[in-house]
C-alpha cells in the first residue's frame, strides 16, 4: 500500500501502450499532477502539446486483460488560480439554423479559488458580473490502454475511458475500467475546475491539477464499459456518437451490472430501471459523446 | 378566477383543433380527471381508445397564435390504487446485439398508495421483493393544438407539447406552451404515478389521475418550445429524434430565454450554460424523444 | 376504368381525412394538376397557402384499412416554363463548423423546357453558365390519409407517404401505400422538374405539374411503408429521423417483402440483400428524412 | 516508375505509424497480395490475426503531412475460388422491434469465379438456388497513417481512410488520401469479391486478393477526407456515426472540392449539388459509417 510521488516530465496525446512511467502495486496510491487541455502547467507555462496531454501511463502490477482496474479518485486540487473556457456554444448543440448567429470563438479566463471552492470570470461583462460558481474539480480525460494495441487520440473516448468529460467524476468517486493490456496502463489529465452537463462550450474551466488516486485490481472481473460509484449512485458510462448510441452502451452495461452483480433477471432489471434510472449527458461535444446511466444506492440497497 | 369542475365524457387520441369541451377565462382553474394510457379510468374500466386518450381540449379565452399559455399544475393525484408498466427495456435503449436476450413483452401491475406516496410491485418476483418507490405523479402527455390545423397522434410530441413523458412535470411546476390556435386548446392525459428518466420500458406506472390546473395567457410573448419553472429550475423541453436533435431544440430555446428574457448576449449565455447547464433525458422511447435543458434558479438569481 | 378530369379549386396543407374532392373506382385514372410548393400555379399566380398544398384527396371506392393502394404515375408534365430553388446547402447537410460560411438564403429561378427535357438557370453566374440538367419531373409530396384520423403537415412524411421528395418517383413508376382510412384518400402535389439526391438545398426545381395517375386497390394486402416498382427495381421507402432510422424502416419493409411476397427465409433474404441491396437518400432536409431500399429486378428474377 | 513485387510476411490489425515494409518512389507501382478479413490467405490458411489484417505499410518518398496521396487501383483479382459472408442482417439496419426475429449468426461460403466474374452460393438453400451475382472486387479497408501518431483498429475508419467498405472502389478508380505522416504509410487489405450497399450483413464476400496499385504524391495539395475519381464520377467519402454525420463530412468535402478546385462560389456549388448530387451508403455496419457524395463528370464537364 505504498504512496508514490510522481512528477511527470513528458506527456502523451494518445492513450495507448506507451512505456510506463512507474510500476505500482495493487492497492498503491499515487500523488501526481496533470497539466491542462492545452498543456499549460501550474505556472501557466506550456510544457506539453495541445489536446489533453496525459500524465502516465502507470503500470499496475497484476492487472491483465479481462480484469477490472478500480481507481479511487482521492483528491483533485487545482494547482493554479485560474482556468479558461471557450466563450460560445458548440455548433452541434444548437439548431443548425441558429449556428450562424453564434459569436466567434474566443478564450475566456476564470479565477479559481480552490480554498473557497469558487470560480468566477476574471473580467465579466455586465450581464455576468454577479456570477459565482462552486468549484467541483474533476478529470476530463483518463483511462487505460485500449484493446488491440491501439493508440487513440485523447480527443475521444471508448470502452477504455478517455475524454469523457463527465463532471460527476469528482473526489471520492471510484471509477472502474476494463483492462485490455498488461498492467492496465492508466493515463490521466485534462482537469476541470467546474463544468456544466455536456461540456457544451467545448471546455470546462480548464486547469492544472494535483491529483491523488489509489488503484485496485479486481482479478477475473470483466466489465464492458467504465463504471463508477459515488456516495449516492452506481453508474455506467457509454461513449459513442450519437447520444442514442452512448445511452445504449451505458444502459446495456447497467443491465449487465444488475443481472451479473445483483442477480436480477433481465425482467427484474428492466422493471427497476424503468422506474428508477437516471441519465446524465456527460459530454455532447467530443468525437464520442458520453452518457451516464445511474441507479441510486438507496434503490439498490432494497435488493 | 373561476374554478371549473369538469368530468370528461369523451376523449381524443390526437391533439388538434377539436371542439372545446369547456371555455375558460385567463386565470381560471380547472378540476378534472384523466384516464390512463390505455383508456382505463379510476375504476379500471375501459372508457376510451388506446394510446393516451386526452381530456379536453379547454379553450382559453384571449389566447391567440403568438401568445404563450402558462399552465400551473396545481395537483395530480392518482384516482385508483394501482398502475401498470411494461416489464422489459425498450429495444432501442440497449445495444442492438443485446436485443435478442430481452424477455418477451408483458404487463405488470403495481400498487399505488397515494397517501403514503408509495409505489410497489403487486406480485414482485424474489429479486424485487424489497423494492419501494416514492410516488411522484405527473402528466405524461399534454399540450396545446399544434400549428397548421394539424391533428397529431398522442404517441408523439412537438413544439406544442404532447407525449413528452417528462417526470419533472410534477405538482407545483408551471409549464409554458406556444399558442398556435385560437383559445390554445389545452389537452391533458397519460398520468404516471412514478417514472425513471427516459421512460425506458415504454411506460411509467400508468394510472388515472385527478388533476387541478390554472391557466394564464401571456399576451404577445412568443416562445418556440415548451418551457417550465419549478422551485429550483427554469427549463426548456425539446422534442425530436434523435436525442441529439431534441437536445439542440432545448438548448436553442434556453439560449433564446437567456438572451431575450434575461438580456444576456449570446456569449454571456454561452459562458453561463457551458459551466452551469443541466440536461435530463425525459423520454427516449416515443416517436419523438424529449430532452430538457435546465438552469438552476440559484444561478439565474445572480444575473 | 373511367378517366376523370379534375381541376382543383382548393388545396390542403395537411394530409388527413379531408372531404374528398372526387370518388373514383378501383382501376380508374385521373387527369389533374398540382401547384408548386409555395402554392404558385401554372400561371405563376398564388392560389394556395405555402407549404406543399395538396390536390385532392381522391376517395378510391373499395379501399379500406389493411388494404394497399397502388398508384401508377402515368405522366407528370411541367405546366409552366420556369421553376425555383433555394441557393444554399441546408445547414444540416454540412459540418456544424462549416455552417457559418454558407451564403444567405435566396430564391433562384430556372428555365424548364418540358419538350426538350432541359433545366437551366435563368440568370446563371459565371461559374454555372454552362450547366444544363435533364428534366426528370416527379411529385415531391403525395400519399394517403394517415392512421388515427391524424392530419399531418405536408412538410413531413410517414408510413402514409407525404413529403418524401424522392427523385426516383418519375413517370412509369407504381407506388404502393398502406391504406389507413376508408377510400384511402389520396393527396398529391409539390412537383419538381428535377432534383439531386437528398434535396440538400431544401428544394428541387419547384414547379406546377399536369399529372395523370391510375389507382388500383390490392384487397387484403397489408404493407408497412410505401413501396414502389420501376422498370429496373423494386424498392421500399422509410421516413424518419435520423437517416439511420429511415434506413431501418426501409430495410425492414424490404425484408418483409422478400419473405412474404417472395417466400424467402429471413436468412435467404439477408444473404440476397447483403450482396445486392442498393440505397438512395431521397431527402435529408425535411422533418422526416427518407431512405429508399432497392433491389434490382434482374436479381429478383433469379428467385 | 518502378514496379515493386512485394509479398507480405506479417500484417497489422491497426492502421498507424508502423515500420514500413517497403519504401517506394512517387509514381511507382506495387504488386502485392492481401488476406481476407479473418486473416485467411489464398490457400484458405490462417496467416494473420482476425479483423482486417493489413498488408504494408508502404512508405512513399516525398509524401509529407499536408500533401495528398493518390492511389490508383490498377487491379484487384481474387486469389482463391471462394469467399464467405455472414448470413443475417446486422441488428442495427432493421427496426429494433424486428431484431428478435432475425436468425442466429452463421458463416456462409460462396464460390468465386474470377474469370467469369461470377459469385454464387456454394450450397444455396432452395430460395436462392438461382442467384448469380457479378463479381466486382474491391478493397474494404485501406488508407494512410492517421494524425497524431495514432494506431487505430482496422474495424473503423476516419479522415485517413480505413474500413470504409465502399463497393465503388473497384479497379480503375483513383483514391486520394490526406497525408498525416512522413511517407504517408499506405496500408491495404480486407478484399471483397462483391458487396451490396451498406455492408448490411457485416461482410461482403470476403476474399484474398492480388492487388496492383500506383501511387502519386500531390505536393502541397491538402484535402480533408478521402476523395475518388471513377470513369463517371468524382466523389468524397465521409466516415462517422451516425449516417447524418458521415453525410455531412462527405458533403462538406465536396463543397470544398467544388469551391477550391473548380472555383465555384459557395452558392454556385450549392445550386449544382442541390440538383445534381448523388449519395451512396458505403457501410452502415462498422463503428464509423461511410457515406459517399458524388457528382457526375458529365455535370462537372459543363463548368
Amino acid at each position: 500500500m505504498a504512496v508514490h510521488h510522481f512528477q511527470p516530465k513528458h506527456y502523451h496525446n494518445t492513450i495507448g501502450a506507451h512505456e510506463p512511467v512507474l510500476k505500482i502495486a495493487d492497492g498503491d496510491s499515487v500523488v501526481t499532477s496533470t497539466v491542462d487541455a492545452r498543456g499549460w502547467d501550474y505556472r501557466g507555462e506550456s510544457v506539453a502539446g495541445r489536446g489533453n496531454p496525459m500524465t502516465g501511463p502507470f503500470y499496475v502490477e497484476g492487472a491483465q486483460p479481462g480484469d477490472t482496474l478500480a481507481v479511487r479518485l482521492e483528491s483533485m486540487v487545482p494547482s493554479r488560480d485560474w482556468g479558461w473556457t471557450f466563450n460560445v456554444l458548440a455548433p452541434n448543440v444548437v439548431d443548425p439554423l441558429a449556428v450562424a448567429a453564434l459569436p466567434p470563438l474566443d478564450i475566456v479566463r476564470w479565477s479559481v479559488d480552490a480554498e473557497q471552492a469558487l470560480v468566477v470570470l476574471e473580467k465579466p461583462t455586465s450581464g455576468l458580473a454577479g456570477l459565482k460558481l462552486e468549484a467541483r474539480p474533476f478529470l476530463g480525460c483518463f483511462g487505460v490502454a485500449p484493446p488491440k494495441d491501439q493508440a487513440i487520440s485523447t480527443a475521444t473516448s471508448g470502452e477504455y475511458g478517455g475524454n469523457m468529460d463527465y463532471k460527476g467524476l469528482v473526489a471520492g468517486v471510484t471509477v472502474y475500467f476494463p483492462v485490455f493490456a498488461e498492467g492496465a496502463l492508466f493515463h490521466l489529465g485534462d482537469g476541470h475546475a467546474v463544468q456544466g452537463c455536456g461540456e457544451i462550450v467545448g471546455t470546462g474551466v480548464e486547469i492544472s491539477l494535483d491529483v491523488r488516486f489509489t488503484v485496485q485490481v479486481l482479478k477475473g472481473k470483466t466489465i464492458g464499459w467504465p463504471r463508477g460509484e459515488s456516495d449516492t449512485h452506481w453508474f455506467c458510462i457509454g461513449n459513442a456518437r450519437p447520444l442514442d448510441q452512448a445511452l445504449q452502451h451505458a444502459t446495456t452495461e447497467m443491465l449487465a451490472m444488475l443481472t451479473k452483480d445483483y442477480g436480477l433477471t433481465a425482467s427484474e432489471a428492466s422493471l427497476l430501471l424503468g422506474q428508477a434510472v437516471e441519465y446524465e449527458v456527460a459530454n455532447v461535444f467530443n468525437p464520442a459523446y458520453s452518457v451516464v446511466c445511474k441507479v441510486p444506492k438507496a434503490v439498490l440497497s432494497m435488493l
